[in-house]
Parts: structure tokens; sequence; C-alpha cells
């Protein structure tokens, strides 16, 4: 398990290629150029990718979906809003969301390893889990503490998964779109 | 089960309130202020919804998520965007798929039942599956062909389901988003 926690406007992007510029949350036009590009690479490559998702709660299976032939591509999503349908869906340990809370490295990291073994046609799984206010904020996690990870079938049966940590800033629109666009990059960068 | 097949332009609003005045594709704003007041007439009440889409690739859970507070009343949400998944998350049964296909009254059906069999917290559940464009249509199925369909836990053990058909025009965008403020629309008529 890989941890980071580089600030999205100070690191490179994971891709390799130009700096995430600032921390300005990215527009819906940016969203959808970047769903473009993850789209095109997963198609030339043949990858399909899952999605599962707390805090975003859809935003990334709508933005992959925005792209015209993402059927191709994309194979499902779940939206695991309440703790209770993590553990359901995709099987987050009770003990894993008491022990360690829902936005934390161990529940995204069991988040993307039950995609991966729930939906074993796709190769690339991302799960998200944060704090997207106004609200539920806490010292320890506060509003714009988002966890991703990042799971990939072709680096072990039982999911290799890389977990990072992001501190986003701005209102609830803001960390959720950058967040959004930080899970983008990351699978780009995985493909 | 009830049919009905209205444009969405000549549509009295399901809640009685103002008509949907033009063809013109909802904007995010009015997106985000359908969901408020869906959101707000769930929190009155004290329920809750769950989501399954297809076309609309998450749309619906991430119009619902924009709204703070969202947890008290957003259950959970599947973007059933692969058949397989559609059989697998939400039991839709392949005899229905084969014989209807993914675009029907009869899957959608199965699609809000099977979610609220599933998510028996939740008391309302909406489904959605169309033919977002710009591929993909036929002569029978055309893009912009969106079925939904209405779960109400509170009509029979077994889930009253209402499907409805409507035909929305424009691309990609803007099918996805009339179907995104339909079923908005859709949910706040049941509340």
């Amino acid at each position: 398990m890989f941890i980071s926690a580089i600030p999205l406007d100070l690191a490179e992007s994971p891709s390799g290629g130009a700096k995430i510029r600032s921390m300005a949350a990215p527009t819906d036009a940016e969203l959808l150029q970047l769903a473009e590009q993850v789209g095109a690479c997963l198609r030339a490559v043949g990858l399909s990718v899952v999605t599962v998702e707390s805090c975003t709660g859809g935003w990334i299976a709508k933005a992959l979906t925005d792209v015209a032939g993402s059927s191709n591509w994309f194979e499902t999503g779940v939206v695991t809003y309440a703790n209770a349908t993590k553990q359901q869906l995709v099987g987050v340990s009770e003990h894993t969301l008491e022990e360690h809370g829902a936005v934390s490295a161990a529940t995204v990291e069991a988040m993307a390893c039950g995609a991966l073994k729930l939906w074993p046609r796709a190769t690339l799984a991302v799960a998200v889990s944060g704090v997207a206010g106004p609200d539920g904020g806490t010292e320890d996690k506060p509003v714009g503490m988002v966890w991703f990870g990042f799971a990939d079938a072709r680096r072990g049966a039982t999911g290799h998964v890389d977990t990072e940590l992001q501190q986003f800033h701005g209102d609830r629109r803001a960390v959720r779109a950058s967040a959004v666009a930080y899970a983008l990059h990351g699978l780009q960068a995985r493909i």
C-alpha cells in the first residue's frame, strides 16, 4: 500500500504530463476533457474500469459516461454513500469501518479491492471517500480531506491497491470536482 | 404498471407545480435546484431514495449528492451500465433483457423493484435506461428514448413500479440532462 499526501496544486500530474496548475476547482468542461482522455487510453489498450464512490456521489461515473462510447470501457459504478452500503455492496468489513472510519486508507483500499472482486471483467477500480462538507469535518478529518484507492487487477489476484490522500479546498462543489479530477488523473496514470 | 408517454415539454410537472417550460436541456444550476427540492421534501417526511442508472450513468446520484446533507435521505446508487451488471447488481433476469431489451419498461421495472429489495431501508427507487447517443439508436429505440421506473415500497412489498417513457431531443448531454431532470421531478411527485 503506497500512501502519498501531496496537495493537488503542487502535485505532478500522475500521468507525468503538465502540472495541475491551480487550486481552482475544475470546470465541467475540464472534467469532460479529462474523462475523454481516460476513455481514449482505456479503449486503446482494451481495459475497463469500475468506480466506487462515497463523497463524489456518482460524479466520477457521470464524468466517464459523459463520453460517447463509454460502454466499451466503463463497466459499472456504485455510490456507496451509507456505511451499510460500503459493507453490503463491496464488502468493506464492519471492523475496518469501526477501526479506521469511512474516510481512511483502509476503507478505500477495501472498497477498490472489493470492486475488482465483484467485477472481475474490470482491470482498474477507483474508490473515493472523503469529507465534501460543508458539515461533517473534524479536527482529524477536516472538510476537503479525501482518500483515494486505485486497484489494478494486473498487479495480483487480491488486488494491489495504491491509496492516496489529498486535502482539497473550497466549497462542496470545489471539493467534489477536485476529487473527480484527481480520480480521473489517477486512473489515466495507471492505464 | 402505469405507462405514460408525455413529451417532457408538454408535461405538467408531476408535483403539480409549474410546467416544465421548454425543451431546452436543463442547466447544472437547474438540476441542483431540482435536487435541493427533492432533498427538502425527502427530509421533511423522513424518507430515503436509491438510484439505478443506465444511460444517465450516475448523474442522478451526482445531482442528489450535490446537495449538502444528502446522506440523510440518499441511500445508495448503482450505475448498471453493462447488461451483466443489471443482472448481477439488481437482479434483472436474462429473460427480461433478451425478451424486451435493456431499454424497456420491463427492464426499468425490474431495476427499480430489485433496488428496493436490495436496500429495504429506502422507500423510493428510480431506475433509468435509455439511448443517450450519439450511437446506439435504432428505428424502434431511437436516440433520446428513455424509460423510467419509479418504485415505492409503501405501495406493496413486491414494489409497485410506475414505468414512464420519454423521448428527449438534442445531443448526448441534452438527453442525459433531460433524463436526470425528469427522474428528479418524478421522485418529487412521489414523496
